[in-house]
C-alpha cells in the first residue's frame, strides 16, 4: 500500500488501549498502523499513552463525547478503519453512525440491540462491519462455523467460555473481567438454546456440569444466553453456549439469585414496629454495592481466559476403501455412521510483560486482526457480519489462528472420529 | 399437698403455651395443676387457649403488659410458680421483679444479660430461681453436669445441638425455630469456648465438621457462643458447643457473612453517577427482609430437635482386681489411664398429634418438671440456678429424664470406655 493506514479506536477503557497498541505496534507479520484513541475521560487517554509508551509505540488520543453522533462523526472522519470498543449502552448508535459515515468498521462492543438489523444499511453504505469481534461472542463463533464448514453435516455446536481470576479466593473464586452487573444479568436472564433446530428457553445458571481444562483443572459450566446471532446464522440442529466458572460458584450464584439477592423490585427495610417507615432499596443494589469490590481484580492481579469450542458432525465424503482400489471410479464414499468432532482449546494467561489482563489481549486481538485486514483491502464484506459469516473461509481462519499465535494466544485445534 | 398448685406462664408464644398445656395436663406421674397464661397479644391467648382445648384441658388467660413491673407484679401475685417463656429483651427485668416479688421461677427465656448477677437478690428473697431451663441451654447443663459428677475427673464436655426441618429443602436446608434475627447472631458473635481451662473465642461459623446421627444422617457442626454459665460454673479444662446444621448451610452463612450481609453499619446504595443521592440501608435489614420468610416454618411443617452431650474424663475409682481377691482390704483401686465417656443422645420430631414443634416441646418440658418439683416443694435451691448446678443430683436427673420419656421425649445415656 502506499501510505500507512491510519485507525482508530473508539473507547480507551482496557480493551481499547490493547488495541491501539496492537495497531501501533509492527509485528513479525504485520506492520503498524498511525493509531488514534478516543474517549471522553482523560484519564483513561491518559493510561492508554502510557500503556503504548510502555510498548515503545505512540498512539494520538481526542477527547471526545462519542454518545454525540456529530462529535463521533467528526472524530472518524479523517480514518481508514474504525474500531469499537465501548460501552454496551451506546454500541449501537455508534455502530449506525460509523455505517452512515461510510467507514469499515470492527467493533467488539456488546450491545444489547440485534446489530444485524443495521445490515441493509451497511450493505447501503458498501461499509463492511465485523461485529461481535472478540474472544466470546468474536473467536467462538468464527471457529464454530469453521468446524460446520469442514463437515458435510454438522449436528452440534457447544462453546465454553470463561474468563477468571488465576488465584481461587473465597468466598466467590471470580472476579470479573467486565461489568460486574453484566455478569449477574447472565447470572439472572433466561438462557436461549437452540435443540433439535428449536431455540429452547433454559433458566439461568442451569445444567451445571463438572468439565476437565489442561492446566487449570475441573470448571463447572452452566447455560448462558450466549448464542446471540448464532441462533439463527447457523443451521445447526443443536447448539449451546455455557460459562466456565470454578466449582461451587454457580450454587453460590443460585443461592443469592433464589434468596431475592438480584431483584431489581423495591423493597422495603428498616422499618419498625411502631410503623416508623423504612427505605425502599432494590436488593441488586445492594448486593452489588457489597459484593463488586471483591469481583475487582486487584493491580496486576493475573486473570486467565479458558474456552473451548466443539463441532460435531458428519465428517466430508472422502475416497473410501473401495475409491483407493480404484473399484468406484473416484465417487466420493459416504460413511454416514462415522461421526468427527472438532475441538479448538484455549488457554491463556495474563501478560505480565505488557501487564495487559487475558480477558483484554483475548477480546481485543480479533478485532485488531480483522481490522488490519479490512485496513489492508483484503477482507471485504459489505454488511453487518457476525464472525461466524467469514468461518467458511478456510485461509482467512487460519490467518486470524496464526496473528495469535505470533501474539502468544494459542487456539489449539485437535480432529476426532467419534464413531 | 392440700390444694392444687397454681402456675403462671409468662408469654403465650409456641413454647409458653405447650408449657401452659403439659402444666394443666395430668399424665401418669403427674397432676394438673391451675394454670393461666400472661401476655400483651390477645391473639396469642386466643391461640394458647385453642390449643388448651384440643389437649382436653383448661387454662385461664391474663392480657396484660408483662413489660411494666408493676403490671407484672400484680399478674404473679396469687400464683405458687412463675414460668417464664419471653422475648429477650425483657427476660432480665422479668426475674429481677419476680425475685423481688418473692415467687419462685423457672424460665426460658433466653437473657443477653446474665441472669447470676441477681443470685444474691434472690438468696435475699428466699427464692428458687432456674434459669436457661430449656433443652439447650437446660438440658444439655443439667446432663453436661451429671456426666461431670459420674467421673472421678472430667477432662471435657462437648454440647452438639440443633433445631432444623425434618424435610430439608434448598437453598437454604433450614428454618429458624426461634428468632430468625437471633440465629443470625448466632452466625456472627465470636465464639467463646474453653481450652486448657483458658476461655478462648473463635469466630462464628468456625471449625465445621460433620458427624453422623443416627436417624438423621450427617449433619455439619460450628462453634457457637452457647456456653453460657458452664463456663465458670464448671471447672473442666476443656469445653464447648457447637451447633447442628445439614452440610452446606455453614458454608451458605460465611459467604453471606464475608459478603457482608449481615452488617449492621448502613451502607449506601442507588445513587447515580450524576449524583443522585442513594439511600441508607443497613445491609442485615435487607437481607433479613429476604431471608426469614424463607426460615419460617409453614403450618405443620415438621422439625426435629438433635442434641448429643458428650463428657469424657478418668471414672470413678472401683474396686479393682486386687480388692475382689480381697488383697487389699477393699481399699479403692484408681485407673489413671483409664478412660470412660458419657454420651446423651437426643433425637425428637415434630408432634403431629398436638402439632406442636418439637422445639417448643423439647424447650418447654425441662421447665414444666422443673416448676413442678419446685411448686410441689420438692426442689428448693434458693437462688439463680443455671440447671448445671442441679446436675449432681443423680435422683433429680434421672426423675427429669423419666418425666421427658413419659412424654415420648427420649435421651438415651451411653457409657464407653475409651482406653
Amino acid at each position: 500500500m502506499a501510505s500507512t493506514p491510519t485507525a482508530i479506536v473508539l473507547g480507551a477503557g482496557m480493551v481499547g488501549s490493547v488495541m491501539a497498541v496492537d495497531l501501533a505496534t509492527g509485528t513479525g507479520s504485520t506492520d503498524a498502523l498511525a493509531v488514534t484513541i478516543a474517549d471522553s475521560r482523560p484519564e483513561a487517554l491518559e493510561r492508554a499513552r502510557a500503556r503504548a509508551a510502555a510498548a515503545g509505540c505512540s498512539i494520538d488520543t481526542i477527547e471526545a463525547d462519542l454518545a454525540d453522533p456529530a462529535v463521533l462523526r467528526n472524530a472518524i472522519e479523517p480514518f481508514d478503519i474504525v474500531l469499537g470498543a465501548l460501552a454496551s449502552s451506546i454500541g449501537f448508535a455508534t455502530l449506525r453512525t460509523v455505517i452512515e459515515a461510510g467507514k469499515d468498521y470492527c467493533d467488539i462492543s456488546f450491545m444489547p440491540e440485534d446489530a444485524i438489523d443495521l445490515d441493509a444499511l451497511a450493505r447501503k453504505h458498501d461499509v463492511t462491519a465485523i461485529v461481535d469481534c472478540g474472544v466470546a461472542p468474536g473467536m467462538s463463533n468464527l471457529l464454530a462455523a469453521r468446524g460446520v464448514a469442514m463437515l458435510d453435516r454438522a449436528d452440534s455446536i457447544e462453546i465454553y467460555v470463561g474468563g477468571l481470576p488465576r488465584e481461587r479466593r473465597r468466598p466467590f473464586e471470580y472476579k470479573a473481567g467486565f461489568s460486574p452487573a453484566d455478569v449477574i444479568e447472565e447470572y439472572t436472564r433466561p438462557a436461549r438454546i437452540v435443540e433439535g433446530g428449536e431455540i429452547v428457553v433454559r433458566p439461568a445458571l442451569s445444567e451445571p456440569e463438572l468439565m476437565d481444562f489442561a492446566g487449570v483443572g475441573t470448571l463447572e459450566s452452566f447455560n448462558t444466553d450466549g448464542l446471540r446471532s448464532l441462533a439463527y446464522t447457523m443451521k445447526v440442529p443443536d447448539m449451546k453456549e455455557k460459562t466456565l466458572r470454578y466449582p461451587g460458584h454457580i450454587e453460590l450464584m443460585r443461592v443469592f439469585r433464589e434468596t431475592g439477592l438480584f431483584g431489581h423490585d423495591e423493597i422495603e427495610v428498616g422499618g419498625t414496629r411502631d410503623g416508623a417507615p423504612g427505605v425502599r432499596v432494590k436488593p441488586i443494589d445492594v448486593i452489588s454495592k457489597l459484593m463488586f469490590p471483591k469481583w475487582t481484580y486487584e493491580p496486576d492481579e493475573e486473570d486467565l481466559t479458558v474456552m473451548r469450542i466443539v463441532v460435531e458432525g458428519e465428517p466430508p465424503a472422502g475416497h473410501g476403501r473401495g475409491a483407493a482400489a480404484g473399484g468406484d471410479g473416484g465417487r466420493r464414499v459416504r460413511h454416514p455412521g462415522r461421526r468427527e468432532r472438532h475441538t479448538w482449546d484455549l488457554l491463556d494467561f495474563y501478560d505480565k510483560k505488557t501487564r495487559a489482563t487475558s480477558m483484554s489481549r483475548t477480546t481485543a486481538i480479533p478485532c485488531t486482526i480483522m481490522a488490519r485486514l479490512v485496513a489492508a483491502g483484503s477482507l471485504r464484506q459489505p454488511g453487518v457480519n457476525p464472525p461466524e459469516l467469514l468461518g467458511a473461509d478456510e485461509h482467512l481462519v487460519e490467518h486470524v489462528l496464526a496473528e495469535h499465535r505470533a501474539r502468544g494466544i494459542e487456539y489449539h485445534h485437535r480432529v476426532e472420529t467419534i464413531g
